[in-house]
């Protein structure tokens, strides 16, 4: 990696933690300029625009989370094993967040949604990933006779999805992970309910 | 009501329906006096400080939103009722919000938990309310005998919670309320597999 790719991953890693904690909104350019310790000419270097920085930042955060699930899903080949290692993976989130500030995804759709349509675009995205790696690893299991053949894939991959978002959203609000333990304790019980 | 009760109350409502739809940190002074048509002093005339709006204005949005919940409850006695009417006037926020741009909860709790001190701690009083209503419900069900003895009420209220948030910033974030449908589907199953 040259010294320019290395700054820029540098601002992009510092730039998505800032963002994830204070929002795109409530991060001004001085804030940047704090936590990289870098001039505003010295960002604008890498980066044509705060709206750009915060797109690639934004990628950049989902990378840093997909890595953990992808590192989680290794050693796993059943389909009710992965899909508990992906929850125990996103259960770490409250306390222990690859990105401080918690889940990405989640942060930033929430922002976006009314306010951001190109950040909110980039979000389905990876909102569409995530959901297909959940939905894709039902269906294998259910081709495999893993999970019971009348489970409806996208339902449990939504029901999957919300429990763990909100549970991290109240969670994170109280400083309190035990809604998070709960949120995978319950659908644990759901999966092995449809085996 | 007198006329700089009924400004102040219109403040509240318009400012309110902003912060919920693009932050806090997101809506500038300028954006408060476009919506509410007021010069900066008309502002100040009612509220110290945008930090003291934030503040009103989510406690205004929570009021708002917990009429709807204490109206459809008024009809029902039966927990599991009372539950299923809770579930059902939320469900309808991802379309058809009291408030726009979802929930206020959820938006305010994530945009504050790791960056506005004061707003978080309205946050988890509000959520408090909202958990402790769901809790009472079920522990007045329990001693009734319509729900199972054996019922957690404070895990039971997390599930509901933390499932309805989730899948309303999911059904937000494509603008299609099927993730929320599903979420209620999968709960009144939760509830009714506890009678
Ligand atoms: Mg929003
Ligand atoms: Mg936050």
């Amino acid at each position: 990696m040259s010294k320019g790719e290395h700054t820029k991953t540098r601002i992009l890693q510092q730039a998505a933690e800032l963002f994830n904690q204070q929002g795109y909104a409530g991060s001004s350019m001085s804030d940047i300029m704090r936590v990289t310790g870098l001039q505003k000419g010295g960002i604008y270097n890498h980066f044509p625009s705060k709206d750009e920085l915060a797109l690639q930042a934004f990628d950049f955060a989902i990378a840093c989370v997909s890595k953990h699930y992808r590192s989680a899903l290794r050693s796993k080949s059943n389909a009710v094993e992965r899909l508990k290692a992906i929850i125990g993976v996103f259960s770490n989130f409250a306390d222990n967040p690859p990105i401080q500030g918690g889940c990405p995804l989640l942060n930033t759709a929430v922002e976006s949604d009314d306010a951001h349509p190109a950040l909110r675009k980039r979000t389905q995205q990876a909102m569409n990933s995530w959901l297909n790696l959940i939905r894709r690893i039902i269906e294998t299991g259910i081709a495999k006779g893993e999970i019971h053949p009348e489970v409806n894939a996208d339902e449990m991959a939504t029901i999957i999805t919300a429990t763990l978002e909100g549970a991290i959203m109240i969670s994170k609000l109280y400083g309190d992970s035990i809604h998070m333990q709960r949120a995978v304790n319950h659908l644990n019980q759901y999966i092995e309910s449809y085996l």
